[in-house]
Order: structure tokens, then sequence, then C-alpha cells
């Protein structure tokens, strides 16, 4: 599998994305590359990319036998995946299950504190706003959903939400929140794009409480790299058995 | 009308409450300091409290007419007014029918940007976390609000919007946002408490648009006395005619 420079589209900070095999599909590359606190930290975790990569096929093809309809077509090698092109709606969804993060500076509460149902935030997705939490006035005014479609994505990240819980659970991992993304194929339908991985989800180890994403690098937490594998060997086993 | 040390309740920025004339009211004495940007700016606004607690007693005698409950009972004095003794809910209910201020830094909009329809925002009121911008999901899950609560605070907010909006174009003012809170009385029925004044709406002259509220003072544009005094004239001319 050859990327060619041609072919590219854009960059973020943790994939490339090139055209893909046919006019409504893009490649994408996953990176080494992590980043955090909107780009104020800079780093590498090796093989990032791979783990995310594969961590990503495989929540994929389980959200997608249960009803889950997501832009995955093919993992193509350890790196890249073939997927639908997607006008990606500039929301970042988050769904928390325990405070944790920034939630925990917004509403001055502490981490892991239990609450009765999901907390669902969407962020607008602009770098040179810093990504803020906005509410569904705000998203509908700007232009970027209308009432309809919000309901839909907040359905589906219900749904995918307790398909991920479950999931993560017999990881022995428990999903304190992740971020996910949408976007519009060809045909005008919202589906799920972008990633699910230990870059966008926090996970707590079940038995022990460690902490098993990227809060490892956000604050220096140390074995990094080793964690992110700890994450695929456990998604791995359990995907076998989906 | 005393208003006597042992019976002196709370205070903030803009008002002092007392103990009322039963058991389930308070007294609430209008003052002239004026605050801004969290308590930053600080200084005094002179005649704020008699211009504040006049235009206030008529929009709330308007929107109690117009069906809205409120928490007026009686004016005293020009300083004073006499209330339902409310447990106010923490949320500060900001309607805006056109971007300005906070929403304007927030959404990267220039001022004056028009919506389609109304936005409302909820900030959770709490001034060592700086009065952060929440969601519905947050509000519930700090048990500020159930679901249904919100529905009818957001039912009224709305409400009270189009009364306002109407009230305010026959002053020859638009109504560019407001702000009001919200509490229980003694027998758990959520209503209108506080204040509606030049302090806690954005008022633009229709004609000049000139700005005729508190970013007089915020921005320091001069006439502030004036300016609270040319609003009274309008509202007292308009109420009249209700
Ligand atoms: N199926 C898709 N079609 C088109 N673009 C996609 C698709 N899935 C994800 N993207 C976009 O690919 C870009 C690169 O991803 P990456 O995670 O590196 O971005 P990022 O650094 O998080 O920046 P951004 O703030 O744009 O999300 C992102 O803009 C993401 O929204
Ligand atoms: N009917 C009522 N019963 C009880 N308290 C009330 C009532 N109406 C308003 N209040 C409260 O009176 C207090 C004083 O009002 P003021 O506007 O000065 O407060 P503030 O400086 O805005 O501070 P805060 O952040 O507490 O609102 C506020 O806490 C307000 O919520
Ligand atoms: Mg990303
Ligand atoms: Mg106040």
């Amino acid at each position: 599998m050859e990327l060619l420079e041609k072919d590219f589209l854009y960059e973020g900070k943790a994939k490339r994305v090139f055209k893909g095999e046919h006019e409504n599909s893009v490649i994408i590359y996953y990176k080494d590359s992590a980043t955090a606190f909107n780009n104020v930290k800079k780093g590498t975790i090796v093989n990032k990319g791979i783990v995310n990569c594969k961590i990503t096929s495989i929540l994929y093809s389980y959200l997608k036998e249960n009803g889950i309809k997501n832009h995955l077509i093919e993992t193509l090698n350890e790196r890249i995946h073939h997927c639908d092109k997607l006008e990606i709606i500039p929301l970042e969804v988050i769904v928390r299950n325990k405070i944790a993060g920034s939630a925990s500076k917004l509403l001055g509460l502490e981490e892991g504190y239990s609450i009765n149902s999901p907390i669902i935030e969407i962020c607008y997705k602009s770098d040179s706003l810093n990504d803020p939490l906005i509410n569904d006035f705000h998203g509908i005014a700007l232009g970027i959903v209308t009432r309809n479609e919000l309901d839909y994505i907040y359905e589906e990240t219900l749904k995918i939400n307790n398909l991920l819980k479950e999931f993560f659970t017999k990881c022995n991992l428990e999903l304190i929140d992740f971020k996910i993304e949408f976007g519009k194929n060809n045909s005008g339908e919202i589906i799920l794009g972008d990633e699910i991985s230990p870059d966008t989800c926090r996970l707590w180890d079940l038995s022990t409480g460690d902490k098993m994403d990227k809060d490892r690098f956000r604050r220096d937490l140390g074995n990094v790299e080793e964690t992110y594998l700890e994450v695929l060997r456990r998604v791995e086993l359990v995907g076998e058995k989906c």
C-alpha cells in the first residue's frame, strides 16, 4: 500500500487523510504523533498509530455487527483504513459515564465522581476558538446541525456508549468517557467516522483503577507505549470472541 | 421602611436581601453598586438601584398580567421590593435574540449577528467556577434540576422573551439578550425571581443602535447614569399604557 503525495488531502494531529480508491472513499493513515491540551504538548508514542488503527478496526467491526453504521470499509494494512469519505460535522461528541478531565474542572467535581446517567457534551471543532463546549441551541444557530440531526446523533451516541461499555467491561476496563465524530456520507446519511482508541477514550482498569489511556501521556504517568499495547491485547482477545 | 441589621439575610453585587414581612417572603433592597467581569471591575452607577427597582416593578407587573408568575408581591419604596422568598435554582438562564457579549467570543461571531430563533443558555451559578456555561445533562447530573423542571424553565423563558421583546420594541429598544433566575417558592413551584433591568439585559436603541444597558459601564462608553434614566423613562411610558 503506497500513499502518494498527489493523493494527500489533509492532515490532523493523529492521522493523515488521502484520496480513496473511489470517489466517495478516503484512505486514513494513523500516525504515532501525540498531542495534548490543544496542541500545547507534543510528542510521539511509538507504534501508537498501529495500536489505534487496530483497536479502531476491531471496535468498528463490533459496532457494525451491532447495527451502528460507521465509515470503516476495510483495513488495508497495520496503519491504514479505507473509509467512506465523510463531510465531518464540526462537533466533538463527548460521552461521560463518570466525571473526569475537563468536566471535573468545569463542574468542580473530583475525577471518578459518579453520575446517574451519561452526560453528552458537544464541542464546536474550531482550533481558533479552542473547541468550546456549546449547547444544542448554539449548534443549530451556527447551522452546524438541525434539531433532527442532533436528536439522531444523541440517540446513536447513547447506543454506541452502551455497546462500548459492554465491550470494555469484558476487557476489564471501565469506560469513563470518550469522544466521537460523525459525518455525512455521499448520500447525506449521518454515520460514525474518525477513530475510537485510547487517544479518544478514558479507560480505567477495573481491578486496579489504573489509567489505561492518553492521560498517561498528558499527565506524564509513564508506561505509555506499554499501556497502549496492553489495551490492544485485551481488545483483540475480546474482539475474537465477538 | 426601615431595614434592620438583624433581618439581614445575604447580599449580592447589586442587591441586599432581608427577612420579609412573613415567613415566606423577603425584602430586596436595590443598591447602586455595579460590577462587571465577575467582580473584576467595580463601581457605582448613581441611582441605579432606584432605576432598576422601578423597571423591575413595571416589567414584573406586565409579566404577571400576561400570565408569568413571579416573585414580586409589592413595591415598598423606590429601592425596595417585597417578594416571595425563593430557593434560587443556581442557574443563570440567558436568552439571546442576537449574538453579543460572551456568545460572540464563544462562537467567534460578530456582535449583532442574527440568528433564526432564540438561543437559551444555562450557566451554573458558582463564583468559584466563574459561572460556567453548562448543558442540560450537566444541570441534571449536578442535581440542580430535573428534566421536567428544565423543560418548564425553557418554556417559561421563551414566553418571557416574547413578552419582553414586545414590550421593549414599544420602548424603541431591541432586546438583544437577557439573564433571568428562577427559584422555588414555599409550595415548590418554580417562579421567576431576581430582577430584569439594564443590568441584566442588552438593549440597543432601535433607531440609532446605541447600547442602552450595562455595557456602557462595562466598556466605559460614557453617559451611564443618563442612559439608565432614559431606559426608565421609556419603560414608564410604555408601562402606563399596558
Ligand atoms: N471518514 C472521514 N472522511 C473525511 N475525514 C475524516 C474521516 N474520518 C475522520 N476524518 C477527519 O480526519 C482529520 C484527521 O484526523 P485527526 O484525528 O488527525 O485530526 P485532529 O488532529 O483531531 O484534528 P481535528 O480538530 O480536525 O479533528 C480530522 O479532521 C477528522 O475529522
Ligand atoms: N425572591 C428571592 N428570594 C431569595 N433570594 C433571591 C430572590 N430573588 C433574588 N434572590 C437572590 O438575591 C441575591 C442578591 O442579588 P444580587 O443580584 O445582588 O446577587 P449577585 O451579585 O448577582 O450574586 P449571585 O451570583 O448570588 O446571583 C442573589 O443571590 C439572588 O439570586
Ligand atoms: Mg482527531
Ligand atoms: Mg444578580
